[in-house]
């Protein structure tokens, strides 16, 4: 059977063949830089934009990877050729670059590979797992774990040193199997939740909190191109509970998903607890944009999947 | 040629076969517990109390890994047996134990395995990073990036979150290449290094930081029962760099190195700048307890390695 | 029929006449300092404590109530003579005090009472509501609201401006219903429940948080005499939810039900998720000291109302 | 003698009857949310911007009070009919509105009422407290004692559990008896006062904290309006007791009295000493919007009351 | 006349003649270490303890004077021996150590003396300003303004970079100007004043800040030692505003005082708001150490100096 | 030979003359409110902002000088026509205001000067100093220690309690002897160095540090200025060291060397590591304000010392 293929360390692989050492310092230490894109009609979204945060981070992080943005764009392109191929009609990929500072001597039988681990890969977007919440909306619950301060690791970069994203999903779960965990920094604001920003929107204007604390996301970004597109002004600034259960909507944007409206916070309703029009405005616009209908797609897949796999079929994620 | 085994997922294999899935858990968001223990005479040290903190770190992330105190413990017999065997004369096994919630089913091709990871492996103790320092002493410099805190990510869990780690560890290199970062908290109260505990002593007392900002090492643990035995009072308190400066003598434990002298922070010599009589006493107490001379094991092994490598070799790690 | 007394500002009342008026200032601003005990066999429970503590709160904040300890011993005595002799046979009272600055002048129609509000009133012990914690443990959960730190409002001071208290006790309730808000500081240490403090058993030694972030309960002085009694020795430290996960056993003290076991905590169990020998042995020796069995009291009690409400009684409170 | 009349929990009551039971929940834990207007011409200013954040704070918290906006509109224009027809001429009515989770159970005799308590009362503008103030300005001093954070109670909920506003008026009033607390958040950013929101004109833009940490009055929300009629940008920031003491001008805004000048601050004169023309400028545009002289409306009733009282009568607040 | 002498960069000069120059770094940026002591009959108290401190702060700093400790203790040996002379029979000398970087070369006409600067000085204690503190207890107000964190100065320099006691003796004596401000730190805890460590007695045991948060004061090891001989126990703690308002005693402790009771705080009176016997009992084990009744030289010298100057004169310190 | 005058308390004397007594409250205790202006052409710039800014931070600390902003105006004018006169051609003068609270009776040989210490004097801008960091750009690296925040000191006052920067330095200077170090603020965003305002340039946006942790320099407002006059908005807001990396260009302002670019932090480069065309735009256009290239002047001003003096002059500084 075909399978997709992975980059890795300046070969094109098998998926099944890719995996790294255990003694990589990404896993040994989590000191993996990360970035994640995704395709409309299989072409890559924004790759520029993504590219460019992964630099930046690769940058600060004084990780010198060896290879060009115009390396791995064309490395994803590349990819997205052949794995696209292997897709159901209907599917998009998610595209994922990673790097790390390479093999943690110490631990490896030498002699270890001590340059940077780099490696791109894909994956099909989970479309089953969007379909109810973005036609629903979703629940966040605020978890006691905090976001980590910028005092200790800058917000702004993509990183999988993510514990506390881990700890905090397993606190909001108790409260509802099905929310996700909204993090909060440590004086309260909203952070993020472990992907995706939150926006909301309140007199007319959206707003979302700052890079001071949260990742700026590049969907963050085009939602608001999208909304200055429509009119609405944008503010970024601190952001409480209080503010976020009194505004006229809110919703979360990530790259995978795009736009997924969030209609309850601690099962206390945001306005009428149902996804309101500017969540349908945006993501009509970033549909224009990208020239299919954002929502249908994912709930079309999703209904396919969900047929193909018959009726004990569940879309639970696992991790 | 013969390779050292790993345990990985319910299986021994050869080292060069062990490796882990580019979206396991683990390595995508750092959810990895781990803890890691070491020979002395090619037997395992206190391997039940480094189980014990395994399990507890694994209890309180909530990742069950099917396995008992007990398999862990055969498992890790079985790989220093066969691995051990590997070894030159003199040399030392560290053994690392880590599990993960399992693989991140959204990135996997399907169907991926959602039980936890878990895995046992060796390395060989890298004695010749350790010989001059033990014998003169260490630099450690206070970098601007502070440790996690308990807000965040509670750091009595020994997990692979680390990236403030490895930032850490950059600046603290500007000023010194062979100096190690010394962590503080957010009150700056010195927390530990990437790797170690930090101890000192003052008055005739041992002190350490508290489990409060730092992890309870069982070095740590090790390092307080001799100096009981050696009639040396301890108290865990909060310490800082002040505190240090002016201690008597001050050392870093860990499981591979056991102890080393702190003879400089921030370049500015702690008494005469050399490593003192306490810490003579502590090693050597340690020493007999384990029945060899842990000092002259790495002193010895690292000239070992000078000669097998020939004049060029240098004993810089990479990652 | 019959009432229980009030004493409120100089009177002894029926109940349903005791109340306050709506623009008093403990009302309006919270600025009321309270306190309460409890009878044993229809006697009050240390009392003179409780009315150290509640005259050093009425000191700090500047309340002259125009009382002396002993007036307020001889209201309570009134009191606890005249209800206890309504109650039903095996029921026990708690009797509260309170104070006010007195009535808020803009508020009123004149003239205002501004002398302060000073009452002392009963309960009946509310048993129903803690047999089944007391014999299988509680559950307490972790909400992201934290607890007023004393840079703000001294946690030593038994206030009734808790509406974090409030807000904390909503969040927990969403991850499950039957379970109690564990406040942690900002600092993540823990502090508190609403109403009891929290203590901890490990490596035989007894813990509890300091007063830095905690009110110092009398039932938790009772508990460190008591373990005292026992050979345990108590120290008061900070303490993390990792540190209360890994204890051997953890309790609730407070004055009304005394002591409570707590199994679970952010629903994983401590230790084997059972009420353990240490509670037992507590519990035993502080209803030897009272000359009755705590437990048994309470279940006993638990049973007689629930057999005189009849099968659709249930035992939930509600505010 | 006619009465001003309460609405309470459904009834319209005369005020003394008035009363909530020593055991709500307002009372005994401080979880009450209040709102608050005032008349000009005895007729209410702004009632559905106050009712608008009443329900706020009521979603919030999650007390339902079973009521509509429309119902408590209604209610207030009832009281405000039947109590101002009881007023001296010239004298106005403030309108308070607060609801409470209900009474706590446990220390009620049964059954209690479990539903919410809801009252609407008036009490007549305290124009003695202000007529010398808003004339020569008032003094703030900053007290050690620190506004709550929002980790704890957000401070955009008008709530009763103000303990810290309390005490801390206690320590500005050791400085000086006439002057007002002026409570700095954590980080020693101007918040508020027990009563009034904090604004300041520097460079020919007025500013006041964000709602980060302070309540966003509806009378900061006027200044800001009339301020935007009179070509006067405003900025939403945080303010240093420094940034207040440099500026030309600083007032405080508040629903009963509207705007008053701040002249000193820690007896350090902000410019001159003296009332400014900005604050001159918002109270007449004030004034004309209401149609009535604020200022004069104050000092003429100030004189009144004096006048009514004797050489005697004091204007001094008690609580 | 004759006058004392002044030890400075080498020279043993008249001190009229002493003066730094406007360009030294001590003065230009605060970066002046300093260490102070005072005579018994005119011999110094515990040099050897103060001159250790000096040079510990001075290791910390980097700042080498060229100068040993015995070369400082002859210093001020022949300070004293010269200074003592010209006193008034019954009157004490304060000793004062400074150095500083040396001058700050960009502002100095060249060439700038770039070796440290150091001076010795000797001042006569002021008896005048203690004598009614000493025998009625003194007023402590906390001011708004924070004591510096160990984040930025270690509170155990002894450094006169301390605008923040400035500006809070400023705040306190706005309340009082016979009280001296009683900074806390970050958290609220009780630091120090600007001029004396703070002690607490309660339940028969001396309490007093950590190092944390405080200078550790010679004359409070002093404190604590004469404590120990007296059978009182100490524990260095965190110590917050209300339990200094509930001790039994409090006190500060100063090099040139001693020891001086705390009677009130805010106001709020500490027991019956006088001198308590532990403080009499550690004074006159103090007195006995140092042969003298050291509260009788206070006053006494105090009325000595009244008489002299005359019906006008005032024991006012100007700052 | 002729020398410069200083304005010390009334008089103008040689600066040899120019001392301040060892008993001065600003050297006592670092309570010195400072000022600094430089010239062009000989003649001050903008010295109105910067008596300004003086006379609002004597205001703050409540120094009353006893003399006008236009007294001090002529003072300055006096001592540039005196002192310029002694200048090389080619070089200005930097022009300093000092004033602190008096002698610190206590310490000083009665009677002492208990009015306010005044001083102003000058010195000869250090072109040496800056003419290669202005050409290459300037290394800054983070240290550990933070900057003192607003809750002890305000950042807004330009005092000379500094050791925080003195500590700073030295961490700084280990890891690069020519770095200067870059503060940040107890939450990690960048504040200011010992000496000038941080600004950077990022998506044509000028930004630099609010108020709120950074004095607002004279030369960050120039900066601002001139930014407007080339089209560039600036906006104020917190900067994070990642921020600072990923700028387009960042550089420090500073009244002495007007601007400077900074081109690494922590060693790693800012773009491409080369001064950048903002900065050259704007020095460009601060030059033509005040009529001589800023930069050139600092070049040959260096290059006129360095040849005065010989092959073996060095430009370090000592403090």
């Amino acid at each position: 059977v075909a399978e997709p293929l992975v980059y890795l360390n300046g070969n094109f692989l098998p998926a099944s063949q890719a995996h790294i050492a255990i003694y990589d310092a990404g896993f040994v230490q989590g000191a993996t830089v990360t970035e994640q894109t995704r395709t409309f009609h299989r072409r890559p979204y924004r790759p520029e934009n993504h590219l460019n945060r992964f630099f930046r981070a690769l940058h600060y992080t004084g990780i010198d990877i060896g290879l060009s943005h115009e390396d791995l764009s064309q490395i994803g392109e590349k990819l997205i050729e052949h794995n696209a191929a292997l897709l159901d009609p209907g599917d998009e990929l998610g595209l994922i670059y990673f790097a790390t500072p390479g093999e943690y001597r110490t631990y490896s039988p030498r002699p270890a590979r001590t340059t940077p681990t780099v490696c791109v890969h894909t994956f099909v977007l989970p479309f089953e797992l969007w379909a109810a919440k973005m036609q629903n909306g979703t629940h966040l619950v605020t978890p006691s774990i905090r976001h980590v301060p910028p005092q200790c690791v800058d917000p702004n970069i993509k990183c999988r040193s993510r514990m506390q994203f881990y700890l905090a999903e397993r606190e909001a779960k108790l409260a509802d199997p099905d929310a996700s965990a909204l993090l909060l920094d440590l004086e309260a604001h909203i952070a993020e939740t472990n992907a995706a920003n939150f926006l909301m929107c309140a007199g007319g204007t959206l707003f979302s909190p700052t890079t001071r604390n949260t990742l700026p996301g590049i969907s963050r970004a085009t939602v608001i191109e999208l909304a200055a597109d429509l009119g609405i002004p944008f503010v970024g600034r601190d952001i409480s509970v209080f503010d976020a259960l009194e505004a006229a909507e809110a919703f979360l944007s990530s790259t995978p998903f795009c736009l997924m409206p969030v209609t309850r916070i601690n099962d206390r309703p945001i306005a009428d607890g149902k996804p309101g029009p500017v969540y349908r405005r945006l993501l009509s616009a970033w549909s224009r944009r990208v020239g299919l209908d954002i929502e249908k797609q994912v709930i079309d897949g999703a209904a396919r999947r969900s047929a193909a796999k018959g009726p004990n079929a569940t879309g639970k994620t696992t991790a």
